[in-house]
């Protein structure tokens, strides 16, 4: 851990308080830093933008790949206040950032109200087994199109 | 399951046709019903805006939040093409849907290359054997925010 670490971080913690203060959302922010230079930052505007995936780290990675021009965070660090909830963990491993680093624990998360830890143990539930009901249907329709995108000879693959 | 499921999978599927030959991303489309109608429609669109967040759930659960005006899909359906990958089912748990519908399972998608199988085995582990490194630092400046969060009077709760 360096000095940049920490400063990157102190970032992070000023963005959630920031975003919080200003009512845009939950206490929670994140930076994306390349080359030792912060590219992107990002607070939880869920409930001011109206879009529940506004999280601070959804929010950093888009803005970053916006600004890279690409939909990879490849030689990135993320810096984010709290440990990333399931969707945002998700975010980063579709975005690759080489590391991560958090502040705040999903217990944390917890005491205050946000019970990321539910969604962890959906999502390791049975699909059948989840709060929300899922249902499959139509799977030989659908599969007709991943045969396409198997055959697809100018495909981007990601 | 009734006709209506049928016809709103089907254009799940014919979405994800759309977007794949349009070289917007991967082959994946998502609607978002409300009241028997379909509200938002979305397909995955992260090759070709830069967003690695840009999946079809997303995407529509996105836009149907920016046509209810609300951060939450109450009373709502969403009819994926594949079964959601673990961001996705992230954001379906924040956005609250009553249900969804999946047609491709994640086997499916793994045997077109979208391991979403190594994300759902990445979240399981404990957050020190991840393959993307993450490291924990000042948890304790960051609780204050919490604090801070937990003593405001004007707060939203999502």
């Amino acid at each position: 851990m360096t000095d940049k670490d920490l400063q990157f971080m102190k970032r992070a913690i000023e963005l959630a308080n920031e975003g919080m203060k200003s009512n845009a959302g939950g206490p929670f922010g994140a930076v994306v830093v390349k080359d030792g230079e912060i590219i992107a930052e990002g607070y939880n505007s869920v409930t001011s933008v109206n879009d529940p995936t506004a999280h601070a780290e959804v929010v950093a990675i888009r803005k970053a790949c916006e600004k890279l021009e690409t939909f990879q965070l490849k030689d990135c660090v993320i810096y984010t206040s709290c440990e990333p909830c399931p969707m945002c963990l998700g975010a980063i491993y579709w975005a690759r950032p080489e590391k991560v680093f958090y502040a705040c624990n999903r217990e944390d998360a917890a005491a205050i109200d946000f019970d990321d830890q539910f969604i962890y143990n959906e999502i390791e539930k049975n699909i059948e087994d989840r709060q929300i009901k899922f249902v499959q249907l139509m799977q030989k329709e659908a599969l007709t199109v991943f045969d396409n995108w198997k055959n697809k000879e100018d495909k981007t693959e990601y």
